[in-house]
């Protein structure tokens, strides 16, 4: 921090504070023990770890120290922490979710993917990616029978001088209209996800589902905190992209609908005003890109990618 | 915070910090998101639980933009507190193991347990307490077969006003000279741990082991995270307490032995000045204050508990 005068005293009106006088000589114990916890450090190896762990604990204890965290709120944390654990296998990140609850992830989005001219922003990579997606052809389908409207979705993915990025590997992945992942299905089955190449030109294209908005899954220690906060678990409603090439950095972000109900309330703030695009609703029956004979309605949305240099 | 103005530029000097510029217009960008997370518990029903939520963000999005926090150690972060909660069971707590080790549990003991006139100051909870010690009387012996040198232990146990607190109940355990609690043995079998109640007086003695040096459990990502900083994971030597009485304030605390080899190297910052005591060691054979023969050598050492009032 670049003020550590005083955590434990009285907090200037911030939002949600409260004004506090403690003592000068308990200051004093307590300003001691983030020195030795500090000290602690000193024989670390690896400086950029010192340097982490050291910021980590000046904010951990000027955390403690200024809302006076009590012993049984300390407990709660514990447990939470504990409870989070023991949900978490292979398939549900509990520790994601908390992350993304607190903005955490999205503030190392940010951190890490500094605005390069006009580079794609970046979004929240969320908890349900899985590496094993399948390959569909250029104009394929991802949705693999999941759920939902279909969603015709294309675009170019470019650099930032405006070439095209022919062979980047696209990654997309959603919920299907129910509001879930395939991964929250039981079984191994994979759909509304896969992963595609473009072509020559940067072009690409295919089948996905229109995005609607589901919860975070809610029924673990996060979902009991946004409860007790008040805050709803639902999701903007999303379609998630990964997209890599050997000239570019790698993205990873959503497209999120125009007009989406949950909009700039999405439980992980991952909303960006770039990211937003017009799916465009299609009349049932209606005449589709590909000669595809859909009875109802159905959307499309283009999404040009433009990636920054490696490094960026 | 005390000063909220900029998190992501250069830093002072702090033992282990690096200058970093951070151009305005991102951390526009940072600072927006921080204000989006901390209005989205604007409508928290409970205002405790909304102060604490608003401080956690703002201290955890600080050390991210502080530390310009990597997405691979964001990943690491996550992978930590997932390996933290699948070791994490009825009998080993690895979050508490984190806090102690950060120095987090220390420092809720101070923010806690303020001074008060010269009531016996309070130290780290542990780990390792259970609920279902045995009860011994006045005099017994709380090893029950543990292996270690015997060590009688006497006080009293009085108020700030030097007045007997008859009946208290004073709950001990530690470890045995082999490093491990009863917990860490397989089975239910309770060892070197009992409770036991002051007399009329105030008055208290018990046999138990002289403390010696312990790691605290090692094999989890606490103890590669110790490991990775070049810290140690012994803890000073040390004696457990809690000792609670309807006219005081309940005290957690150890006692530490005057000139141990890991002292204030302590692994979870628990050593205060006021606690460590003199451990008499006695020649082998040498009389016991109640009678009992002990072929080899023993300690004693005397630990007068004072309790703050309730509610100090
Ligand atoms: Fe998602
Ligand atoms: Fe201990």
């Amino acid at each position: 921090m670049s003020n550590q005068g005083n955590p434990g005293s009285a907090q200037a009106g911030t939002q949600g504070r409260v004004h506090r006088e403690v003592d000068p000589a308990q200051q004093a114990v307590e300003a001691k023990l983030v020195e030795n916890v500090v000290a602690s450090f000193a024989g670390c190896p690896d400086p950029r770890l010192k340097e982490v762990m050291v910021a980590l604990v000046e904010h951990l204890h000027a955390f403690i120290r200024e809302v006076r965290l009590t012993e049984q709120e300390w407990r709660a944390a514990i447990d939470f922490l504990t409870n989070a654990g023991h949900i978490t296998d292979d398939v549900r990140q509990e520790f994601i979710l908390l992350s993304d609850t607190l903005g955490a992830s999205m503030q190392t989005i940010n951190v890490n993917n500094a605005a390069y001219k006009d580079a794609t922003e970046a979004t929240v990579f969320g908890p349900f990616f899985v590496e094993d997606s399948p390959r569909v052809e250029l104009g394929g389908d991802v949705a693999f029978g999941a759920p939902g409207e279909p969603c015709w979705v294309e675009g170019t993915v470019t650099d930032t001088d405006g070439d095209p990025l022919a062979g980047a590997r696209i990654e997309v992945w959603e919920a299907d209209e129910t509001g879930l992942y395939d991964v929250q299905y039981d079984g191994a089955k994979r759909s509304a996800r896969g992963h595609l190449f473009s072509a020559e030109d940067g072009g690409y294209r295919f089948w996905a589902l229109t995005p609607t908005p589901y919860p975070i899954p809610d029924d673990g220690p996060v979902g009991r905190m946004l409860a007790a906060v008040g805050r709803s678990p639902l999701r903007a409603s999303h379609l998630h992209f990964m997209v890599g090439h050997e000239n570019g950095r790698t993205l990873v972000t959503h497209i999120f609908p125009e007009g989406d109900p949950i909009g700039w309330n999405d439980s992980v703030f991952g909303v960006k005003e770039s990211l937003i695009k017009r799916f465009e609703r299609q009349p049932p029956g209606s005449p589709t890109p590909d000669g595809r004979v859909i009875e109802g309605t159905w959307s499309k949305v283009r999404f040009d990618i433009v990636l920054a240099p490696p490094g960026a």
